[in-house]
């Protein structure tokens, strides 16, 4: 694979971004729940670290992310104080649409960087595409179950897991083609958020059962 | 222990069965639940892989069964696809009941193989069945918490992790009375089983609390 | 670090202790809903095991606790035994107050020993206090999981895995002070202790939202 320390670099700078439009999600979810200022620093951190977290757990990776960089941690706490302040001195009630787009992003960052880390172990492009979708919603689902809801990513009927799922086979048949790690995995990140931001944008939902009775 | 490809064989087939008949419960559960086709083949693979996942996790073994066997990935993805194809073409409405006998059939192989692994490792009796009734029940635990349910294998009064318990339990007594792998194998499984359809037959329910006001 | 023979001892203790009183508040809590007996054992267990059995596979720690000392799984299941028929023997209707003492007591315990375990092997402060908090905490959080419900930690704004992070913090302050890892680690778990039980004598609680409409 050409070019690994810039490979790395960027792996680790668009881990970062993940994470923090994670961050962002979890916390917004949290305060929507009205949780207490503990609940809405884990739940933020569950949605920031817990995909990629799982991910290295299912790979058996070491040191996670959150360890080798514990500063994040510290970027983390910051976030969730700052936001916490902010929240209340402008009674600001987050929306659902508001979490819509930080997760969009992290969507993207995490599929493809979530594939590129399971390519570079050498698993088959199907577990890689696994992995990328696992990184890119376990931190939602684990925010969504914690928060006692059934996950937004397997309720509602906006495309998103099937978006990361796009955006991993880009980036795995995109190296499969030749194409070199990093463009590989812009191009993979780009698929999946671009793909969500459509679908966020025109409102497109799955196909129903057609004895469907969703409001 | 005695012709040891046999048995890893017949373990992978066995886990193979297991791992079908709980994408299947999984699959209709989702359908129930309503979910969307994306979360409708993440509860089938949850469900599926989920409870063998946590117990090569926590036996920290590797690689996972769906990543040495990736076809089975695929396989997954192909019944969803048939299944939700069949349950739209039928306007077949799934119950709870339909997913009793997949379940039942894989938790007694699963409960089997789990205790086989286990005991493989040499890890104590109490933690080989523990392992089993975790490989046997926590696939449909995972199932339920995604679709935001007290689990059925905890709430239902009707015996079903205990009846992994006993066949865990057989399959580690038969071993340590010196029967070969692969028939202790066969017997805990056919134990598990056996004990769960014989109690869905005859509605046995577990004793109540005695202050139970269960309906 | 000092003693190390002693420090081990210590750890193993302080574990089994906490491991108790986390066990005895899932218990109280699967009875509260009416789970069968099945549904005690696991959440019993879950509580008990959960949040050092995490914190074990994000350190990739083994053997478990519970695998290297199997003894007890065989306490856990005579303690639920012998409380359902308690239980059941007196009509008892165990409340939510009743789970917070042995709580208090397993959330101070475990994040000390959670924290010292995470700075055995070398990691930064932080991650250590994470690791103290998740060990305290995840296994009350996961409970409520399987329950199906918000877990307490999160949602009532009295403090309790704050407990846990400034008894985690000043067993870290210590040690970096110098001082022995024994009495620091005693130190830490009667700092988190005493601060939960504090908090619920006083009944002080964490700042709501401003726009707070809790009950």
């Amino acid at each position: 694979m050409s070019n690994a320390p810039l490979l790395s670099l960027l792996l680790t700078l668009v881990e970062a971004a993940a994470t923090l439009a994670f961050a962002l999600s979890g916390l917004l979810e949290a305060a929507r729940k009205r949780l207490d200022a503990v609940g809405v620093c884990l739940v933020a951190g569950l949605a920031a670290f817990g995909g990629g977290t799982l991910r290295d757990v299912l790979l058996d990776r070491r040191p996670f992310f959150w360890v080798s960089h514990s500063e994040w941690l510290w970027a983390l706490l910051a976030v969730c104080a700052g936001a916490m302040l902010f929240l209340r001195a402008h009674h600001f009630a987050p929306t659902e649409r508001a979490m819509q787009w930080p997760d969009a992003l992290g969507l993207g960052l995490f599929s493809a960087s979530g594939t590129q880390l399971a390519l570079a172990e050498g698993l088959p492009g199907i577990v890689a595409v696994l992995m990328g979708v696992i990184t890119a919603t376990f931190g939602g689902v684990l925010r969504d179950i914690v928060c006692n809801e059934v996950p937004t990513a397997l309720r509602d009927h906006r495309p998103y897991a099937i978006c990361a799922f796009a955006g991993s086979w880009a980036l795995v048949l995109a190296q499969h083609a030749g194409m070199a790690a990093v463009p590989a995995l812009v191009l993979g990140a780009a698929c999946a958020t671009g793909l969500r931001v459509l679908a966020l944008l025109t409102g497109y939902t799955l196909p129903r059962w057609s004895s469907g009775d969703e409001p």
